[in-house]
């Protein structure tokens, strides 16, 4: 039996396209039903009751059951077709990245993009000013690494496409949205246009 | 063939723990090798460039390949054992549960261990002090996430222990440390007895 997917959404979220991009990749389909977080959305007590108590999305619907965190929820989409290395060490790698992104990439490029074009420079609080130097600089760390790892690789993990790319692709495709110029990072540059060609993929307008 | 597994570790980091206890519990061994990351053993130029480029422990070496992330270094050594469900749905609910520790919980309790016994409340930089307030919230905020889902259920996902429960005791039974108050949590207190009570289980200090 195959279970409705229904993605809880704001969709110009990259957490969120990358759960639309990996069913657009393995061809499923995908219910959507769109939140506005500027107007709490996610934060009502009905959304914290049925969907997720953390108050975030994507959150994935399998049936009438949820999945939230925006990784774990492409992992369920992906789940027996090739964008999930069926190799141990493979599935291990890709999963590193995937955590890499949530502890050292989203926090840093997401935030920022979102400071920077949903908030606003001049509305941020005092703390938040304080951290724009330091997740900028991580950023950029980041987005070095990524680089780096990729000289002489076409993929993140073994010798094709896997979630890993996806997930790491989602924000930084759009990190000039927060500031950061991808021309210093040649090999991320080939490598979104990689992913940018493979068959079935939307664009995160889409 | 089993290539041999070598963690490198700093043996306090309740990420590194979480490795440990993992192979403790699927009965793999692990050797083990010591950094002292308050004298920068893990951003020595030879680290980076054969362990691992983003200078952090843990990371599992399997023969001469390298899992850098705790979370998914654990899935590695858990990989074919029952910590590991196989069903697809919670298979992606334990790692939803893992994403969230990285993103919602290690940022706030492990970094507030860090910060008040390793470096000392004193000691801390102005963006550090500034952040505490912030990071007690979130970190009681996750505390009380996690009591509340574990209301009635006696594991995180599904009937059995999973490297969900491995991944979030590893910082939450020592949130003492961050001077957090599990006696606030009485399902997280009572959860934390039956991880320790898990066929070889191992503690942190072994």
């Amino acid at each position: 039996m195959t279970e409705k997917l229904v993605l809880h959404e704001y969709s110009a979220s990259g957490n969120c396209y990358k759960v639309r991009l990996t069913a657009a990749l393995v061809g499923k389909p995908l219910e959507r039903r769109e939140y506005d977080i500027m107007k709490g959305e996610t934060r009502t007590p009905a959304f914290l009751a049925n969907v997720n108590a953390n108050g975030r999305i994507p959150v994935l619907q399998v049936g009438d059951r949820f999945i939230p965190e925006s990784n774990a929820a492409s992992h369920y989409v992906a789940d027996g077709s090739p964008l999930i290395p069926s190799d141990p060490f493979d599935h291990a790698d890709m999963l590193r990245w995937m955590f890499w992104e949530q502890y050292n990439h989203e926090p840093n490029i997401a935030t920022l993009r979102f400071w920077m074009r949903w908030i606003g420079p001049d509305k941020l609080n005092a703390l938040q000013k304080m951290q724009v130097p330091v997740k900028r600089a991580s950023g950029e760390a980041a987005l070095k690494l990524m680089d780096e790892h990729l000289a002489g690789r076409r993929w993140f993990v073994g010798d094709g496409a896997s979630l890993a790319d996806i997930c790491l692709f989602a924000y930084t495709h759009v990190a000039a949205d927060a500031d950061f110029d991808l021309g210093r990072y040649p090999n991320v540059t080939a490598w979104i246009k990689r992913v940018e060609a493979l068959p079935n993929y939307v664009p995160m307008t889409a």
